[in-house]
């Protein structure tokens, strides 16, 4: 069964995408389609080894603060009490490292909800807890210091740059040990379609090299490496 | 049976910090009292998963050094033969990569004195040999180099500047994987008092977001996040 | 046995390195030697938990291209197609996180090749595969961009700048968790010999301190630490 | 005539400050009275040689963007064109070098309307017609490419972060060849009283110490160095 | 006279282009046209204040050694030697910092046969003698320490990446104190003729800003900012 | 005359160092003789246009602390008392950018006592009054924040790291507008000769490229580049 078959819209078909795929096939597909800006910057790993997540972002932009809002945490928990199956929460607080703007209760929550899982570029905290529940989280690093009167959330929903890449909601982001890809919506049917047919060639390939085979040999004849 | 009647001196008043407190609910309880800057910077990190330590700072203070000292490593021997059980060894290198300044057989040592596990806002060495033996060991990251030549520790058991805090020695440390937190002594009693307490709570809201309930509703009842 | 009656071009010599020695004590004896610039820098880490390689380094040179080569991968591949027995390859990049520069396809080769890992100080991808076939890679990171118009091969088997570290074909490379070695090969049969020695008599301190004994009277009778 | 009997809301009262105080002394002055962290990052300097203000900040808070904004520039004008004599800009980029938010034309405007110059955690462009028309612009440094589609303000006269101080609006900024000073209005008036003592101590120590003094006199007698 | 009457090929179209025109109005009509990464990275600066330069991109690359090469300096004296009248030296050495890759020597050399300047995304020295020979160099700072045996040239005259930008041979390069913008041959004459057209406009809106109109107005009525 | 009959520890010989020679020279020849580790790293630098020096090191050693010494200012105060005609003031802060340890009133002080300059890698403030006074100050930047409280010496007159240069007091050392270069005593003598005839080689090879020369021959011939 190709995946252009399966609904788009259905989580059947992003549990397809997590399972099946994985970011560094997606990424070579974007690349060999001319989008070459779509993978997260690098320090953006993930919190526990096997983590693993595909869904449609839901963004949220922070920007550091340095005393305590009106209404702390309001867009944030707007945006939490909001979130559809499917869904993962996009972050951008541009890199800072004053605070973590995630953690296990939010994890739990998210989940609760049907949310897959948590793409930030910066900080997030309970990294033994969100590692027990198994709730994949993706960030630059750990800290124990909580985001309020430190980080604020300022918009949410909206077009937002995340380590180097434009995200728009709705955008499918798939993540994995090697790293964080994003995959525009327009283009989205074509590049999973070619990354299963690639996933396929891969394996191939590999059984090929296991075996001894020169690599300039079976590059020429697959094209892949 | 609360933390304040425990004999803060006692090695069993931290091991109960140890296991049921955690540096994230210490970190909150810190900035709800107004000190804002007791979370060491986040590069210093569990050597290996699950490393947990509570215990009072003995501080060394290390310079980058081009030759030889006439006498090398002497006032951390001094240091390290002075370690008291449920003492933590707290270094600031000031963020130097040049060198490890600690290892295997200083953690095989400081154990065997009763020390709870060690601090660097630097490196380590040994990381293999620290994960079998399980001691906690929280640093930037590890190198092979040995600090002989490299880095010199001039000053023990006085206030030094860790990772950005201030540290007294004798002050409570409490690091696990999300990161490493400095209790001053005044405050300690009400700090740790206070923890125990949002633990407690922090449990409970657990529960109830596990079910689905808004975050909104459940922050605005329980005023935790 | 001493290791000086092994045929120091055997692969048995290689794996009695790989299994009986480690970073540090090479570093150390490196360092007694006045060889105090042999460590690549920290940033370059183990992929995974308890990756260990011991090899002769076939080296590599990238740089930071913007478009694709006519011959894309020409001389990586004239490289790995070369790999003899024993060797492991080491990867120049300069530092530059645009893309990885290896992963899975070519550690399969590389393997079935009979190489015996990887270093770059740079990223890698399908971390999660190497991990797996458990196939020792030292990077400083990962990412799911591929190095296609982005890094490209431009010598192979040259001197190398490796991290701070001068790497000429051919030199011994051992890498643990605590990082890489490099040791020259006119120097290589002493730093061995020594490191043998030098094992023995950390087991034997490593002992003694568990048992509580003075550092400082340890150093002063054994000179080790 | 002393500063406090000068109307601190008078455009008179900003020229004696910019004209006979300088940053370090506010910044020791600040230090005595325990505000520690009112000296913004050192990165953000002058853009030419010379360039020093006086004037109530003006805030504004961009973030870094990946489209063209439906009214780009919107609320960058409406600051603008709401520009009081006597303010300064003060913006946020949040350190941000993906282009300069800060130009020769946006100077030009800012002068007619009686601002006193700007600062900026970030980059400005027309570097060489700014110095040419003397209008005191810091910044962290220069670039050609302009804020469009790259950063939009997306807050003006709230309270930010900059460069690591809390700005608050119409808090008085004080730049000069050393760096950028925030004091805060609340103690405004002993700082700028305290500040003009000082001028005259710092006068007659030099004079002391350009005769050949000991500095360790020196600094016992008059506590200033 | 339009600039298109002018023959791009000869030495005064790059004098008026170095005279008329700037790197930041080069930049705004390279965005305009959808070329956003044409800038080289801010660090990328003017050696003495007022450098400016225009001229057809001379590239190399080179990349940190460790040794003395067999025939030093062997590239580098190839191209300075088939420097044509109207070409600037673009040279990449990847953010390497450890040594000079240009000097006062090369300087001469480089204007006696015609050449315009040099901009490279490292260091140069002889920072003295460049200043006052008025050669322009743009850098990213300046070391004593020369380029013998720590870089090496080893490619000339091919498309390099230099500071996040793609080179191709012939491109012309304009710096000036804000910075460096290429211009890709394929669209030089529509961004040269439409920055003519755009200085001149910025003039007239100079003229009313400077006599206070509101800057909503401004750009509402010209579109310039 | 040649330097070497000029007595090393005479005031003129200093003078003649700081007018004939300068820091790419120096380096040049300690780069010959196999000293290839001399050159304090770039970020260290001229505080104003045309800022050179020549004299010998007068070290100190400063560490970042969080709350005011017992006795501030203690030992540099004693250093300062200590100054002797031709010494620089060499200060190691291990890069910290927390306060300036340097400004006006210390130069004012050491120009008095015969000192020749200061070289930090680290922060200055009082630029402006530095500049003006004409007193080489090379630092890595400046800022307005004193060093009381957050920067204390802990050493003087000792061999320091600076900048990755080991420097032991005594040690001549030359900085102009390209960097700060160090000479070891034990070769001095041989370095400022070698210095003194390579920089009239290096005079007549910059006439002969100045009337278009090719770069290669002119090398073969003279061997200076």
């Amino acid at each position: 069964v190709s995946a252009s078959v399966v609904d788009r819209r259905s989580l059947e078909y992003l549990d397809r995408v997590a399972s099946e795929l994985y970011s560094s096939v997606l990424s070579d597909i974007l690349d060999d389609l001319g989008h070459r800006q779509q993978v997260i910057r690098p320090e953006v790993r993930a919190v526990y080894p096997g983590a693993r997540l595909a869904g449609r972002a839901a963004t949220m932009l922070s920007v550091a603060v340095s005393e305590l809002p009106a209404e702390p945490y309001k867009l944030l928990m707007e945006l939490l009490d909001s979130i559809e199956p499917g869904e993962v929460v996009v972050a951008a607080v541009q890199g800072s490292t004053q605070a973590a703007v995630w953690g296990e209760l939010l994890s739990t929550h998210t989940r609760a909800r049907g949310g897959r899982g948590v793409v930030i570029d910066g900080l997030t905290r309970d990294a033994w807890g969100i590692a027990e529940m198994k709730f994949p989280v993706f960030a630059t690093g750990v800290s124990p210091a909580d985001s309020k009167g430190r980080l604020e959330v300022i918009a949410i929903r909206q077009p937002i740059l995340v380590g180097g890449v434009a995200v728009t909601p709705g955008d499918l982001a798939l993540a994995d040990e090697d790293g964080v890809v994003v995959v525009p919506q327009a283009i989205e049917e074509e590049v999973i379609n070619r990354a299963f047919e690639k996933v396929a060639g891969e394996n191939t390939i590999r059984d090929i090299l296991a075996r001894g085979a020169s690599i300039k040999q079976v590059f020429e004849e697959h094209g892949i490496l």
